[in-house]
């Protein structure tokens, strides 16, 4: 990802953010997360995101996700002897289609990426609008896609360990490679 | 507290909530929690909550505290060998004034309620505004007022055990008492 890309990304969340009526400090405005998933495609796989705080025993985060951009499929294992992390998606704004482990739904409303069909494997879906929320259970594979107008979503969660997180996609790094920075 | 005054204390918090573009479902529109801590005298001790998850792991709450309102000094200790809850308030509208253990700050900025002084003993004052957050350890003494326009406040913790909190005033019943219910 260029870093007028990384920008840009952040400028349009905070954006999002700000007419959801989110207050952030200067600080948290200025770290806006960025995370394209080492694919470098970051309008069709991405994810942006303001971490609030994580201690050892919960993390609350805002999750800002572009129209029809994707978060991919994942699970959150055990580490260390202590269970993967446990989280709860509240929508805010717009509409997420969020997908787990389960029947699956067919047809969906996500569009799947096309160039990583193969790293998608759970289509049972939950659909969720300003209000609603759904709590998905550790080790479970997910992943999700915002509705035509993106989304925002709260998470509160156990502990976040990000680098823990398993991609069904190998070629996935949770850390974003951010070239040209000057 | 009787009814009547139960249900105008909901809908002031969820006016309250609205306007900061909080969105409930339905549900919880018609749950909001109303606190007045067995004193019956809500306008002066008292809390609004809406809960939106607590499992095991964590816990996140909507906290509406009306102008001048103030939720009593307590603390939450280890229950069965689990240390107690530890939580982060961050706030998103209005202003909140918050004690806690520490070098007392003179003057404080809060009105002590006046039948209970003698229950509030920790005075050092932090001062939230608007994306402003501050993390309570477990086991801590605190207290809250909300200034002259009321604030919501968002809770994100370890899992919450209302029914074990210590409050320093011994009257104190965390379950509020409604009268008059029909």
């Amino acid at each position: 990802m260029k870093a007028s890309e990384l920008k840009a990304a952040q400028q349009r969340a905070l954006r999002m953010l700000s007419s959801a009526g989110v207050v952030l400090t200067e600080d948290e405005a200025s770290h806006v997360e960025v995370a394209d998933f080492g694919l470098d495609r970051l309008a069709v796989e991405g994810l942006e995101l303001v971490t609030y705080v994580n201690t050892d025993r919960y993390c609350a985060k805002e999750l800002v996700i572009f129209p029809g951009q994707t978060c991919p499929e994942h699970r959150h294992p055990s580490v260390d002897g202590h269970p993967g992390k446990q989280e709860t998606f509240r929508c805010r704004r717009g509409e997420v289609w969020l997908y787990v482990e389960g029947e699956s739904t067919s047809p969906i409303r996500a569009e799947l990426p096309e160039t990583a069909k193969a790293h998608y494997t759970v289509f049972n879906e939950v659909v969720l609008k300003p209000g609603e929320q759904y709590t998905i259970p550790p080790d479970t594979r997910h992943w999700f896609q915002a509705g035509p107008q993106g989304a925002l979503v709260s998470e509160f969660s156990s502990r976040s360990r990000d680098e823990s997180d398993v991609f069904t996609n190998p070629r996935i790094r949770r850390q974003s490679v951010i070239e040209d920075q000057t």
